[in-house]
């Protein structure tokens, strides 16, 4: 077999297993977000700010990925979290098989929002459905305004994009019009947010978003 | 054939192709630089700087690795390097086939000092052979200072850790004797440089290191 013809077969076998997990979070009734983003555009920090706003009044799953390490699955416990930790071991995405093989773990019942965090990496998990509702991208200004265009496959995967670290733009050469423009030739229906995590700016206008997602999917599952 | 057997068998591959690279490389006498960050670490822009330094009286010769677009090439040219972008249409990292095929529109005659700058993807890369003398890890302070153990490879394979975007430090809590301590453990024999590309701070240590490098490859070169 060549290497396409086993990349093609990976995939098909991620589809099949990814639309038993989206039955499961189906079953159980809670919205799915499959966060992807480059290494430190602040995953972490967006989930900790979200739970200080949400963890009093939902029960929030996070399913986290890491090639190595429990460190963010330990700060997403201290706000509120439960869920479980995945470790890829070198691998750079997650798949639907680490996703179902964690959800064996996990207790959906009492659960209303489930956040998957995936590896940092904003090339790799861009065409592994994990079986969520929403693939979102988070791009953070301190990495360039040029990154929709040299990474299209994820611009074009994702419904939502969110700009992170709007805090630091009076110290940056960032221009948020080019990148929003790029993201919309790369994915006319996408939304955009733009929020600081760390000081809380625009976070009002993604919980919202968060929330109106939950509705959406509740209403879908009923009607 | 599984996908293990597949995967060591690419990579057995790479590593023969890197070999010749490497012989091409070194009949030319030029000092190689393989360049692996995140998405926005800094990489263009350090390469941008080192030019503004170096261009007048080195011939520079760039291979710039991108999914897509011919920005980051269109970038250095203007600094006055020359050299071919290498589009990988999606592929996460540069194999040591590529760059073969890069060499093949390179005269590397004139040249002093190639730098290879890979895809930005802080995983997939790590083991890619592409027949440099140095395997380079950046990371800019803006992706938070946990980033070495969460993605311990390339720590571990790169001989030269460079920490850019110090600049920033004042707006962020970033703790950088952690970040060294971490690489250290990774890897002891490890060098670390401290630097902002945009501000020129630490730049002057970089230079040096560049030319310690050609001097040390061409000495053993010749002896």
């Amino acid at each position: 077999m060549s290497r396409v013809e086993i990349e093609k077969k990976i995939q098909s076998e991620n589809d099949r297993v990814a639309e038993g997990n989206r039955r499961i979070f189906n079953d159980a009734g809670v919205f799915v977000l499959n966060i992807i983003s480059s290494p430190g555009s602040g995953k972490t920090t967006l989930l900790e700010a979200t739970l200080d706003r949400l963890a009093d009044k939902l029960n929030i799953v996070v399913i986290e990925g890491d090639i190595s390490t429990e460190r963010d699955m330990d700060r997403v416990r201290a706000r509120g979290a439960s869920g479980v930790q995945i470790n890829t071991g070198g691998g750079c995405h997650l798949s639907s098989r680490m996703v179902a093989d964690a959800l064996g773990k996990i207790d959906l019942g009492p659960a209303d929002l489930v956040f998957i965090e995936n590896v940092g990496n904003l090339v790799c998990p861009s065409t592994y459905d994990l079986g969520e509702d929403v693939r979102m991208v988070l791009l953070s200004t301190t990495e360039g305004d040029d990154k929709p265009m040299k990474y299209p496959a994820i611009f074009h995967e994702a419904s939502l994009a969110v700009m992170n670290k709007i805090d630091l733009l009076p110290h940056l050469t960032y221009d948020m019009e080019k990148v929003e423009k790029e993201i919309r030739v790369l994915n006319p229906e996408s939304e955009i947010l733009r929020l600081s995590a760390l000081t809380g700016e625009g976070m009002d206008a993604w919980i919202e978003w968060v929330e109106n997602g939950m509705r959406r999917k509740k209403a879908e599952l009923e009607g």
